[in-house]
């Protein structure tokens, strides 16, 4: 979820929890990363979301965030840890970035890494390393400004990892919010005025102009491997396309071919 | 709180969030880090521990851990902000690196970085990083083994910052916790079989052998900036003093002149 202005989680944590362990058979972990500027607060638990206490916390003392990801997670590779839960989380340069990864990709730990290094046994986490060294390898210490630059990047490596495997992945900085398609994305754009929307995996309606903080213009995106709402038309991704959002807006597509 | 076993915190937790607000003026935040391996699920609040609901939870639904560092903050420098609460984590080397600082360093914003960078404004994260600079400058990406070596190393380090203000600090990294006295710092070192403990700040004892999953002989040391609970005896560290410990035990202890 990337916002322009604070917006409560709560709708869409809902509808994503519910999935994993209930509706869903993602029942091996969740993790949630609520952006407050360029710090990211992250909940995780190597337990359903669904039946967790911590996520049912998290619910009922919603943190208004402009940025936020959220993941569950259905095993492929590695445990159920707390160290092999996404969203997996790295400092860069005054600011976290935070990673979450649907998907499998069967060799990627074999990809040397040189500045940074998993504390899980994760095809993901080895893969979040791989996209971090070639961050540093090209930026140094400094993270860059433009969001076109660090799409191209991902864009670059995603190809390149994701041509061994299934790589759809959130990558989220404190200002933008990267989301690649593998073989599932979907997003919809809205702005105000809000109107309602219902969840796919619930009876539950929310008024979305009483969930964020806003005054004027108000501009929201979600973006989730299958739509989380029904009742509106998402847009699908082709695969291999990168999406760039920042305030609540679609910012830049790299396509394939790009 | 360093132990040979897993270990329930929520009694010294008890204590401490209490001073956070109630029977303390530490009420700018609070925050607890709890290694699971060597990864730290860290809890945050830029609020008083003592009225958290999140403090709360982490209370009444304890997460058993060999290693745990936790703070409460009263503003001396930065603002009251998720971002200036401690603990701070960064990762090195496969591992989560976690620091708390007790006290106030003035100029320590003067000092230059190379690797890192603070993402708040607080005295205290600056210093984490000059740390962490200094490790990453004389280790490369590889987290030495030897506690020793890296006791040196904080011990020279804090020296350093510590000859311009207040420093106390725990440093962990998931295998050992290195605490440094400025002006204040007591630990306590128990072994089993072990007794009651009883609170300073509330009327809470606890039977500590159950507390622990201790099967045979165990061993635990509590550190603080004050002692925690009452009728037993704390040790008082000299200021300048950096000690080392692993598995509830002190291992190694660098004192003024070494």
């Amino acid at each position: 979820m990337v916002s322009s202005v604070p917006t409560d989680l709560t709708f869409s944590f809902t509808g994503l929890a519910l999935r994993g362990g209930q509706t869903g058979p993602h029942a091996d972990g969740w993790g949630v990363a609520l952006y407050d500027g360029r710090f990211a607060r992250t909940f995780l638990e190597p337990h359903p979301a669904y039946s967790s206490p911590l996520a049912r916390f998290v619910r009922e003392n919603p943190i208004p965030t402009p940025l936020a990801v959220a993941h569950i997670r259905k095993m492929t590779r590695g445990q159920a840890s707390i160290q092999n839960t996404h969203p997996f989380v790295r400092v860069f340069d005054g600011r976290h970035v935070v990673f979450a990864h649907n998907g499998t990709l069967p060799h990627v730990r074999d990809r040397l890494l040189r500045f940074d290094s998993p504390i899980g046994d994760t095809d993901s986490e080895h893969a979040f390393c791989v996209i971090l060294d070639a961050m540093r390898a090209r930026y140094g210490a400094r993270y860059p400004e433009d969001p076109r630059e660090i799409g191209r990047l991902l864009f670059d490596v995603a190809n390149d990892l994701g041509s061994d495997g299934v790589f759809n992945f959130l990558l989220a900085d404190g200002h933008h919010l990267y989301a690649r398609c593998g073989d599932h994305l979907s997003a919809i754009l809205r702005s105000s005025p809000f109107g309602q929307a219902t969840l796919v995996d619930a009876d539950v309606t929310v008024n979305l102009g009483e969930a964020m903080q806003a005054n004027g213009a108000a501009h929201l995106a979600i973006v989730a491997t299958e739509p989380l709402t029904r009742g509106e038309t998402w847009q699908k991704a082709e695969p291999g396309t990168l999406w760039v959002f920042g305030e609540g807006r679609l910012l830049s597509t790299f396509a394939p071919g790009d």
